[in-house]
């Protein structure tokens, strides 16, 4: 039986990442204290985090989240932290999901010796982290909610999954979100979407990870096929990313894994790709398609001739190692019902 | 704008409560180390908590939850616990809301200088507490999950509103509401019914608050009116307490606090007979009405003979000493709106 982490403290509202200013100035004692900013390359010179508290002290790292944070690149900008004598006081990571994982494996790799290959898994943490600010810019991944903190490394993409990786203190500011171009901001939902799906439609999940998921999920349909509503989507999020990291994906995460690790595509985009060829197990594919529709976002067929057969089966294979989602969704004799044959064959359609 | 505190562990589940053991176990570094369990005196001799993992060293405070939780009562139960010469490791409340709010307000005491009464309003614990441990025995008081620890004086009702009131942990064990008695067992789910009621019909909640008292009421509709399950109802208990601690109550707790005071009532059964009287400003009070019909439940008429005219007044004049409950309900003009008379009015009526 799981002993669940929630996020202990959460500012939200419009204007809330104001409050930022005074969670930093609580934490530094002292003069030489310094916090560290975790933050998307894509806000380099974007004029809507101009008014960030940054000390001349500070450390600001963009995180360059073309590709999926990588555990190598977790390591560099873990010896640029720790050239600074001291720990930092505060790691503070704004943006997606990527940056808002890269910032948790930051702080776990500040305290915890070795490379962040080395914790890919499952409570593979032994020393309490430094403290964490979340402050997602992107709504849908749950990342500031969820105790993983997603990572490819040569062979796998598996996260560091801990506690340690739970935020201390999220920031949820409806205002950050009218940065975001709208295909991202559709597909990012719809990781949101599908995490609700797959939680409820598993078998590990309990009454609190279901009242969470059924709400997320009632919440996503009320916002995408009636009104917007910003704020409401970030609890829809922040709901989904609770019950997903209480209970666990399924059947869509796995083969959105293959596609991203062999085609380096972003998490949300190959998460659409996948669940746009599930509906034979879940029905709930029926609203996905319509919330597309509705936001007239045409997924294009990714598997044409340029895909090798060999990169077919490498999508496959990096689907099947996923053993605990796929348990999840089909129970223990999971591999005699979800071949890689079966795999394949959904693979070819997307 | 508020930073919302959550429960930051929980586990949940028929059995969960075994896990108080290693929970102990963990936060006990040297021999001499202790901690205290406060239980609901109705647990003395109860069969059903004779496995808990009580040591040598540890102290048993038995709570006497008659009348609800004094101030000069923690004051002694605090004395009690002063008496060793160190701090506990850990405070493990056990039983209904009573229970939990005094074991709040014992691990606030023991590190926050002078009396209880001084904690009574908002904010006012300048020091951490003891690392404290909550378990349910009933459900639908919320207090498992709220910055409350509700407590009277001579003169008022108020609580210890602090984040230093939220439990570390809380084990919520379904196996344990058997214990409960019928009646009481609905009033203190109606507890629960009512605080949604009255956080979605405030105006002070948020997209999170209104997301968890929907999703609260619409759970305590399907138990009782559908099919009983008590995971989920120790669920939906959590969910409306996170919703009213983060929102506001409105008129029907007032009023209750009116009725408490001055007749010395439980406050899940004085939250019934008020709420029932509630159905011009809640159209929820049909369902309430409904569950406690399915349920056997005649509410009698409290307000008879015996009750003066001077007992009527020092409840009207209760129930309008909260301010911020009924600004949550009425908006800034409520004295205008919701006046002595009015409140005298329906007082009579239960």
């Amino acid at each position: 039986m799981k002993n669940s982490k929630l996020v202990q403290h959460y500012y939200l509202g419009s204007g809330s990442i104001k409050n930022l200013e005074h969670l930093i100035f609580s934490k530094k004692n002292q003069d030489k204290d310094f916090v560290v900013f975790v933050i998307d390359h894509f806000f380099k010179n974007n004029l809507i985090l101009s008014e960030l508290p940054v000390n001349v002290n500070d450390l600001t790292l963009f995180a360059d989240t073309t590709d999926e944070p990588r555990a190598e690149y977790i390591d560099d900008l873990v010896s640029i932290v720790k050239q600074k004598k001291q720990l930092p006081v505060a790691i503070i990571g704004i943006g997606g999901g990527s940056t808002l994982d890269i910032a948790k494996a930051i702080s776990i790799l500040l305290t915890n010796p070795g490379k962040a290959e080395e914790y890919q898994g499952w409570d593979l943490v032994k020393f309490s982290p430094v403290y964490k600010i979340g402050i997602p810019t992107i709504a849908g991944t749950g990342a500031e909610f969820t105790r993983t903190a997603v990572m490819t490394s040569k062979i796998k993409k598996l996260g560091i999954n801990s506690d340690h990786s739970v935020y201390d203190q999220v920031i949820m500011d409806p205002d950050l979100l009218h940065t975001v171009p709208k295909d991202q901001f559709i597909y990012t939902a719809m990781d949101c979407f599908v995490h609700n799906v797959e939680s409820l439609r598993g078998r590990q999940n309990d009454a609190m990870t279901i009242a969470f998921a059924q709400k997320s999920l009632e919440m996503m349909k009320d916002i995408f096929l009636g009104n917007m509503d910003l704020e409401k989507l970030m609890v829809a999020s922040a709901m989904g990313g609770i019950a997903v990291a209480n209970s666990n994906v399924g059947i869509c995460h796995p083969l959105s894994y293959g596609l991203s690790l062999v085609l380096n595509l972003h998490h949300g985009y190959s998460i659409c790709i996948a669940m746009n060829q599930l509906e034979e197990y879940y029905p709930e594919v029926q609203e996905f398609k319509e919330i597309l529709r509705r936001n007239k976002i045409v997924l294009p067929k990714i598997i044409n001739d340029d895909i090798t057969d060999e990169m077919i089966d490498k999508m496959a294979e990096a689907t099947l190692n996923n053993e605990r989602p796929l348990e999840n969704a089909f129970g223990p004799e999971w591999r005699s019902i979800f071949t890689k044959e079966k795999v394949i064959d959904l693979i070819r359609k997307m």
